[in-house]
């Protein structure tokens, strides 16, 4: 290894001759003194120097000695350096890199992605995306989930039925999952508790700032609940463990980006759907985003919580392995997770018992035989189960306020783009 | 939740009555007496009974007294029960599950896979294989890696030119992505080490034990190396880590299957290709599987090692973007990783000059243009770096003697399984 010690390590070798090595960040060019600033992956470094400075994005290796400058980086700087360029750019790149704020605009960002993304702001939401997605993982290993990895291909686009991707598979046709839906429910029947964290693909033909082609989903599925309120429970705890993974593996990014991390309540209030009518004064059989927005404020107001759980669809808004209230039948036992206003998770329990599946089918004059593998799971005994969807680039544009959904992954995928 | 305790907690519960739930696994009736197990996450347990009991797969929930007994799984059983049935199947599963070995070919396991699964023999592999992944990333973690989420959708078949599948995207061409080796490389320059657990999609056209056409990928790629060998130490690491995970996380699995688990040597031997050639009395510029067999055996006879890497493959045998051992250009700064006779990782160290890769295109005839965005990476300073690529599967395949790869995976897709 190139040997080195890292930026935010400076501070503690005060005095001494280090090697620290990066990217030229930023040149400065003052009267009587230069400076470099180095860019690592922990952080930045500022190194006094004189002329004949490497350009912006050289990768540099700096040794010098650790001098004490409370206006620098970490409250010291390196001087007498020795610098040696270990690659050197072709170009400068598109927009200066250092700049506090990212002066370019988004098209211009997304067709730069690799260089774009070197930019600490840019950098900062994936920071908090993978931070998050290690506190999913860590919260549902300790609630003894099993992770799973299930097909991307399938053999019929019959989960939704629209907005799915076509595939020439080996001359059959096939699609991409657009979710582990059936696989995660699948997998109740042998480990009754399984989480998924992947790509899925929507074939969505409009160009919005909230939709991505590929996204990845945190999916959970866990079997012997009552109803969905044990699922709801889980969720809440997944919340929150992804938050406490943000504040601990991602303070700079948050401290950067200057966020606000919300509270998640020991019980995050709920509201049943026909709660949610009449506080929004809503006949609809669906919320609007508007009507999301309000309930968002509203719960904010009310209980003091950024999250808020709308209960009891409606059974015709929800898919067909949603399983009923059987005090209400009309109404489901399935939950969306409203976050900041918008909806962010959705979940519920499922049907578990063979016939009610061929009911469900068949009341919405659909076929059974391309679910055959699915039904498979329920023909052989399965448990009252439930489970949930979080997007993770939805997820994190809420943390960051992102404007577009596109901020929040490295290379999004949409109805025009394909590249970088 | 269903309340309840699980199976392997019985023992501490002695004398007192508790509530299980799970599976009918297996119903026996002996003279004066029946006896259902229960199996769940956790594991089995014993219920003495009378008559008319519940067929295999029904999930039931079992309330009774905790009483010893030393020949029942665990050392008690539960007696006086009281069983509830949550769901009945519709039909019994098409081999019995409860049998010590699998009483049924590969091809009626895979058909049957939702319910074949259940099986304690068929979950196991999968057991480890999650066990492998989560000592994979707690790992890196460690090492200061950042996880990744890369596109799978790709504008064009650059990497390897063979063996992808075609998508129709929004009514363009696209692709399925054979590995994230571009997009690793790129973020490299973004947080100089990263991972992705992912999928990954070989349109291979050959039905064989080895091959699948969807499997998961745990990849790495690091910045700042001297070399490859750097690249080799982080995947000894990562390798270590995986199997102490599998120790500690897949315990009874591995003590089911009767797995004897590798030792990972401090350091791993390495040969270079050159010295293969000689030990194996090859004139080839590769190695075939009946050498590579032969390599491991060697490594284990000499070294005491079941893994063994080799280094310096010719460059002609290598992607374009590998770099060259300066000492002798023939021969590349890549290796591979050999595993009880089988290659299991590919890695090296990649070029990370602008000028190297337009030149390396060149010399193999090939345009820069369907390579614009990977190359941005490179026009802006990239450090020296290098990774690697390990196919889950396979190494699940290795760790349990699966026969066939097709063991390792809940749902394996290939040349004519795309379902269930």
């Amino acid at each position: 290894m190139i040997s080195r010690i890292l930026s935010a390590e400076l501070a503690e070798h005060t005095g001494r001759r280090v090697t620290i090595a990066g990217w030229v960040h930023r040149r400065r060019h003052l009267k009587s003194v230069s400076f470099l600033v180095v860019r690592d992956r922990a952080g930045l470094a500022q190194v006094v120097t004189g002329s004949g400075l490497p350009g912006e994005e050289s990768v540099v290796r700096v040794t010098g000695t650790v001098t004490a400058r409370p206006q620098a980086p970490g409250g010291v700087e390196l001087t007498e350096p020795e610098i040696e360029v270990l690659a050197e750019p072709g170009a400068p790149p598109p927009f200066d890199l250092y700049r506090p704020v990212v002066p370019a605009a988004l098209p211009t960002v997304l067709d730069h992605a690799p260089v774009a993304l070197r930019h600490p702001r840019l950098r900062a939401p994936l920071e908090i995306s993978a931070a998050s997605v290690a506190g999913f993982r860590e919260t549902l290993d300790r609630l003894g989930f099993t992770e799973i990895h299930t097909p991307k291909i399938v053999a019929s686009a019959t989960e939704s039925g629209a907005n799915v991707f076509g595939i020439d598979y080996f001359g059959r046709r096939a699609y991409l999952a657009q979710s582990p839906q059936f696989y995660k429910q699948t997998m109740v029947g042998v480990f009754e508790r399984v989480y998924e964290v992947g790509p899925v693909f929507r074939a969505e033909p409009h160009d919005t700032a909230r939709h991505l082609a590929q996204y990845t989903s945190l999916d959970a599925e866990l079997g012997f609940v009552a109803d969905h309120r044990d699922v709801m429970a889980v969720l809440r705890e997944a919340v929150a463990g992804m938050l406490a993974s943000v504040r601990d593996r991602a303070a700079p990014a948050v401290e950067l980006l200057g966020l606000t991390l919300p509270d998640v309540p020991a019980e995050i209030p709920a509201v049943h759907f026909t709660e949610a009518q009449r506080l929004t004064s809503s006949g609809e059989p669906d919320l609007d985003p508007a009507q999301e927005r309000w309930l968002s404020e509203w719960a904010l107001r009310e209980h003091g919580s950024e999250f808020l759980f709308v209960t009891g669809y409606p059974m015709t808004k929800r898919p067909f392995y949603t399983h009923p209230d059987p005090a209400r039948p009309a109404y489901s036992n399935g939950f969306d997770l409203l976050f900041r206003g918008l909806e962010l998770v959705t979940g519920g329990q499922r049907l578990h018992r063979y016939d009610d599946y061929t009911a469900a089918l068949a009341a919405r004059g659909e076929p059974v035989e391309p679910y055959e593998g699915y039904l498979q799971a329920f023909r052989y005994g399965m448990p009252p189960h439930g489970g949930f969807a979080l997007g993770l680039e939805r997820w994190t544009a809420r943390l960051t306020g992102a404007a577009n959904i596109r901020e929040t992954t490295a290379f999004p995928r949409d109805l025009h783009r394909l590249s970088p």
